[in-house]
């Protein structure tokens, strides 16, 4: 274990050339980016904050831990075990809530369209009514009403406290694994408890015991994926289709710049879908049209991109996906995107440099984003979502006229295919609705095993998607599958892993199973936000086997892990029965006993773990031999 | 504007007698305490922690920023301003959803109170009844129809978004601030809504503008007095009545080592208010004596002490209030206490040594609690409080055998009386309710403002508690009333300035009111949680007189704020209309932009603002130009 930085290797800063390409642009232009950025930082990182041993909580503080030399404790008396710990769960906290506020969104959009008040429709009523049936709701309704009724009971399961049992959980966790969660204490509540719970444990002389303080954080995982995360994928499944596998356009080389072009940036797909049932119609076309455009494009941003790429197929408006969250800057950089329409996180704050440079207009349709330079601000009512879509497709229609033939276009000439809209129904439906044949490939040792790969993308372990695109091409040589969301899976998808090309470079058996069934060695499964959509795959085949998840020859890795969604993802996983491999290694390693806890000793307690380690060699092979181990128990 | 850390004035650690003769004995058995620990992290403060330009929150990181040598922002290309303000927001949640989680447990004890399932009763009908009529609930029912409809409406304010409108908000705010909150886009919605927005808004990349975020903060302030912690206090007083001033015993002489004494520390009254219920029965008290003690004591610990002491009377069991959280190691080390029963903080984490040195049980009642050495958990359940009390006594009974004339006790001769338990409806009562008298002797300068004190304690800036004491001193010295509470006003209480011989370090003016009255110069409003309760007087006088607040002639000060519910209190105040002393200064001064909206600009919007100082006679003399100013504008 260590809090070392990688050297950045073969003089890269990226796995892709088109940000490679782009960031001389950038560089020329005299603009920093998230590259030039950590290039500075990385002369001035502080040791103490790296091992998780600085706390800035209170005026007593900010205190520093240094055990060999001291001060052993910080002036309130916490220990280096339950500081670094405390400050993991604060961040654990905020990707839960970041989840709970993308999950109220999603719950009042179906209420609301359940209502008849907005422009979207029930798509995929089947899930609809399966959804109720799963959560007790009675389907001798009518759609609408089921919608409504469904909204609402997801809305109250987010705020049911422990007097309340939580249907959502009982409905989709594990069968084997609710004993071990209520023996345990993590058997969760509702998120928005939970967080609160968790945020008033981290205050100052609260909770002041790493153990205590890491089953919160193991609840609170819990919490995220079956109160919030599993029901806002469900709603946007219901509302928008359930992804099915298509091929799609990846990278810059998407970009005309001849076209109106908006991209919608984020995690949450209201405004996006609006805007691209708007652009389709001929009227937007033609008001594009009038303004000297070739017509208008929509253009998918990370996360808000893959929502909207699992479900709408890539044609003459919606032109694919730029890129995961290291690409926006070299995206905006292009010199083509008239509108940048944010909601959520990756919205990074420096871009209005870039803004002001190659003339975009930046645009919040949410209340949480902050970015400078914003020009327009609209907080997000489900009822006004065809209005908001349209005010952005007219903001992107006067910036066009601002920046074509103004603004000089540098478009990289890569496009990559990718195969996106995979989801536990699409799996089922590969293996023609059978988990007898998936279980078979498994147990013959054509496919070892399967690894969800859910990620960012950071600087901190090499170039941008490096250890994600080289863990994954290990693990496929090894027959290992590879289930993939988040950014990592965007990098995935654009360094050519996630279409058919790619099984070539799978492993014999491997190779066999995705030549069979036409699909690729890597699975894009979505968005970091469909980490609950993957698990619920994951359950179906403990289930049907009557096993416990940590029976199985699985495992979880987050190769490039960057913010704090992450970490609760993380956190999940290992409650969820998970072996974890997390790189870069949090800031934990001045907790000896918390990383005793949370890399060995949790693995008797629920069977899952985090591993570490940032060379994805050793990482695939620690994988591997996790996976043999669960094989080899299991009889396979 | 400085972040220096003041030099500790005439060789003291604090400013009770009581603190420092404990602190030889600590020091003498080998224990660390805050008070040495604090000394250690002197030594290696942290200047990017104290300036608020640190930041640790993704793998990017972690980043410093120094606006003159470089790096200017962060990898993510945050800058100094956004991040100081993120990371004070940050500490602004943690306060908001801790008093959230406070209310939460306040309101499901007033249900299940209502449906008769606890040992509690409804103590005043009569403010229950104000409540039901504030709040729009039928009073035409009986009380404990209407203590659960009350509960209810409470629970669900705290979850409403900005889809609904605010009962309590619209019952409970200034007439004339409504609309400027409008206005500025900080009416604020339930707590639990502008939590997550907000903790979701500080997630990497999503609001790195601090200007939204100062936003945010002052709107989760709002949410946080009005949509909990008015709410939770009035609830407290429904259950345990409203405060009446008494004459109440107070600092660590109360402590009589032959009877089996229990602690309540925290700041929720539950279980101490049953305890106390069982321990004046001859049952329990019998049980005790029969264990070889005198009886049973409860001593009321900091904030959970003071809930009790406002409503109860000091007598032979209820035996007063031992200090403020700095005392409570000292507290501790008289080898006094049996059972030291924790809730919410301050718990502070190192305090497992003086359980096993001084031989006292840990015992949790909440479940955010985790103190290491806690040999007792109970998760807090409203129908279990009686069954929880009792074991708490049966817990101590063992602790007594173990300790007495084993533990050698040392009890300092220092007990002071105080008048505690002041309340809107006490003030009003004092002043034969007729605002009208208050007002008359504020018009002719008697009374020449109002200073809310609301605070905790610190070494940050001096030795525990004087910079409390004395600013408050040299207040009252020039004819200004103080109102206080948290661990600021036990401080008071056991320097003697909450009692009657205190009217004569007054001015002349304040003198003759106090004298008449029979009041003290510094009224104990109670706790930090009190906080809405203070501006329950102060809206009352402002609607009273048709001014806004910020029109008064008033002023908070915390001066010694330590952990981050003071943060939020003091946001509060800002976005309230109150001119607002902050010592410590927060750690922002790295931020200059930021720094200037919060002690400058932000007065044009709200009428509030920050005011900075570590010298209490220089403080002094601000808030009374503040003060005058204001008087002067209002032709007084």
């Amino acid at each position: 274990m260590t809090e070392a930085i990688l050297e950045k290797t073969k003089g890269r800063v990226s796995y892709h050339d088109s940000v490679e390409e782009m960031l001389i642009r950038i560089r020329d232009d005299g603009l920093s980016s998230v590259f030039s950025r950590f290039d500075e930082q990385e002369k001035i990182r502080c040791k103490f904050c790296l091992q998780g041993l600085s706390c800035q909580l209170c005026t007593n503080g900010p205190c520093r831990i240094n055990e060999q030399k001291g001060p052993e404790k910080g002036a309130c008396g916490i220990g280096p075990d339950a500081m670094a710990m405390r400050n993991l769960l604060m961040r654990n906290i905020m990707g839960a809530a970041t989840y709970a506020h993308h999950a109220y969104e999603a719950f009042r959009t179906l209420k609301e369209t359940g209502k008849g008040n907005t422009t979207f429709q029930i798509t995929d009523v089947d899930k609809l009514k399966w959804m109720c049936e799963k959560t007790g709701i009675d389907t001798n309704q009518n759609v609408n009403q089921m919608a409504t009724c469904l909204a609402e009971l997801l809305d109250r399961e987010m705020k049911l406290n422990p007097d309340h049992e939580s249907v959502m959980v009982e409905a989709f966790a594990p069968k084997k694994r609710k004993k071990i969660w209520r023996d345990l204490n993590i058997y969760p509540s509702g998120i928005e408890h939970e967080v609160q719970n968790s945020i008033a444990s981290c205050l100052t002389n609260v909770d002041g015991d790493y153990v205590s303080l890491a089953k919160k954080a193991l609840r609170l995982g819990l919490s995220t994926i079956y109160t919030a995360q599993i029901g806002l994928e469900m709603t946007q499944d219901i509302l928008f289709g359930t992804p099915k596998p298509h091929e799609v356009d990846v990278d810059l080389g998407i970009m005309d710049p001849d076209y109106v072009n908006i991209a919608f940036n984020g995690h949450q797909p209201w405004i996006g879908a609006a805007a691209l049932q708007l652009a389709k119609t001929e009227e937007f076309q033609e008001l594009a049209r009038q303004s000297g455009a070739k017509g208008i494009h929509i253009v998918g941003s990370i996360e808000t991109g893959q929502e909207l790429l699992q479900r709408f197929e890539v044609d003459d408006v919606f032109i694919g996906l730029m890129g995961n969250w290291l690409a926006i800057e070299p995206f905006l950089a292009t010199g083509t995107v008239d509108a940048f329409v944010m909601e959520e996180n990756c919205s990074p704050p420096a871009i209005d440099q870039y803004a002001e440079k190659y003339q975009v207009a930046l645009v919040s349709v949410s209340t949480i984003i902050g970015v400078p330079g914003t020009e327009h601000e609209m907080p997000y009512y489900p009822q006004k979502a065809a209005e908001m879509a349209e005010k952005c497709i007219h903001v992107a229609i006067e910036n066009f006229k601002k920046r074509h033939n103004k603004i000089k276009p540098m478009v990289p000439h890569h496009k990559q295919k990718a195969i996106a809209g995979f989801s536990t129904e699409a799996v089922l439906n590969a293996v023609g609705n059978d988990l007898n044949a998936l279980v078979d490939v498994i147990a013959k040792g054509q496919i070892k095993g399967i690894v969800a790969l859910a990620n960012c993308s950071t600087l901190r372990n090499g170039p941008q998607d490096w250890n994600t695109v080289n863990l994954t091409k290990e693990l496929i040589k090894k027959d290992i599958l590879v289930v993939a969301g988040g950014c990592g899976n965007h990098g995935l998808e654009v360094a050519g892993m996630c279409n058919l090309d790619a099984i070539n470079q799978a492993g014999e058996g491997l190779k066999g199973v995705c030549s069979a069934l036409k699909i690729p060695p890597v699975l894009s499964f979505g968005t970091c936000t469909d980490t609950g959509r993957v698990s619920m795959l994951v359950t179906a085949l403990a289930d049907h086997l009557d096993v416990d998840i940590s029976d199985l020859p699985i495992a979880v890795t987050a190769p490039e892990w960057m913010e704090q969604k992450a970490t609760i993802d993380g956190v999940f996983a290992v409650a969820y029965g998970a072996y974890t491999h997390l790189s870069p290694t949090p800031f934990i390693t001045g907790a000896p006993k918390l990383v005793k806890l949370l890399t060995e000793d949790v693995e008797s307690l629920t069977g899952g773990k985090i591993a570490l380690g940032d060379d994805p060699e050793q990482v695939a092979n620690d994988i591997e031999s996790h996976i043999m181990k669960k094989r080899q128990k299991m009889g396979l």
